[in-house]
């Protein structure tokens, strides 16, 4: 396997709800010589997409109450509450603290709700870059998510285009022959938390090029294929 | 923020206890042309950490109770069962599942329980490093893990050396000025992932080299700094 090269992509203009996202990567790809290439993996952060899809909503920062009322109107189940946190599953079925609203880099005032289908934002990302850039390129919509047991946020994927979600290796054998134990990989999620680690949390990179993932990975995935069911989870 | 590397190190000879891995790894490293840099994170399976420190132990694959017996020992608290499935609390209070014992990539007859002290591991390899290719890296052990609510595996720092485990942001500020929401970024477990990317499963790569990583990401960090403290953790 051949190494696999991780780029941020800066210079995208401040985004407004309706923007031609893929064509705006595209152009900022260009302008620094790392075009965008067949069989790239882009991965884009929920922020920006939320924001091309007009999913700002007006809330007062310091109104508690606000807040916690459009966090239990983004959530089908409550999971946990501590205090202000609410840990709670979402209509895409992630769960996540807050319902997945976000409060940094959106402007004073507004609070940032998740795409409503985010696997549908990928695919038109995707859909735009192939116009834009000629090429076929996967897609990763990322957004950053708190665990049970470990401490810190990662970036995992909640919208996917062209790329496996989860990679299934049953029926192939380890190193020494025999089958393999561990059998799914959650690639996407993999890939989100590789992306954020050029993405400087202050920096304000909203999108990256992951370059070289092997080509098996490039099926066709959706986020849902990342959401364990109900019924099969011990911590729901 | 400059582009990240993510390096496959293939030819490393399969692995005996006592076993000078660091040395291996550069050797390997400098064989394939990827010789190791100062700065560089090199990531290692926790398969290999576990076999050069002799921590493989006997057991028959299809006892059951054998392997029931393998994984209460090895286990402070039991956190869920379902069928052979048994989620629990290892020594170093990671939550995974059959207390991270492992049976691929093992020879047969053998399990490989995780490493006493896998940072401490990790001080060993980058020490051995120092010395054979000398030059300075971050290392991390890497293991599989799977999540709460999320479907698919992904991998994971469970030693870390020079690198640091959980950056906190708190103080600085998003691209807008406003304080970072977000504050703790597990970036040791990002890397993990990142570097699974190029491993391979079923290809036994088992040390990746992660090149182009912040300067300000290359602290003294620990992996117990990812396990959250049973009290302030709403799920165990």
């Amino acid at each position: 396997m051949g190494p696999l090269t991780i780029i941020p992509i800066s210079g995208i203009p401040e985004i407004r709800p309706g923007d031609p996202l893929g064509e705006q990567i595209t152009t900022a790809a260009a302008a620094q010589d790392t075009p965008l290439a067949n069989r790239d993996c882009i991965v884009v952060t929920q922020k920006i997409v939320s924001k091309v899809e007009g999913r700002l909503v007006p809330l007062d920062h310091e109104d508690l109450d606000a807040r916690r009322a459009l966090v239990e109107g983004e959530s089908v189940r409550i999971i946990r509450r501590r205090g202000d946190l609410i840990i709670s599953e979402t209509s895409h079925g992630f769960v996540c603290a807050n319902a997945g609203i976000d409060l940094s880099n959106v402007e004073a005032g507004y609070a940032a709700l998740l795409p409503v289908d985010s696997d549908r934002s990928a695919h038109r990302i995707r859909a735009t870059v192939r116009v834009a850039a000629g090429v076929d390129v996967a897609v990763v919509v990322s957004d950053t998510f708190g665990r049970a047991w470990r401490l810190g946020l990662t970036d995992v994927a909640i919208g996917v285009a062209g790329l496996a979600a989860v990679l299934d290796l049953r029926g192939t054998q380890d190193a020494l022959g025999r089958e393999l134990q561990v059998t799914e990989v959650a690639i996407a999620d993999e890939v989100a938390g590789a992306a954020d680690l050029v993405m400087g949390k202050s920096s304000g990179i909203p999108a990256v090029i992951v370059r070289g993932l092997e080509a098996s990975f490039l099926a066709e995935g959706r986020a849902r294929d990342l959401v364990r069911p109900p019924s099969e989870d011990l911590f729901r």
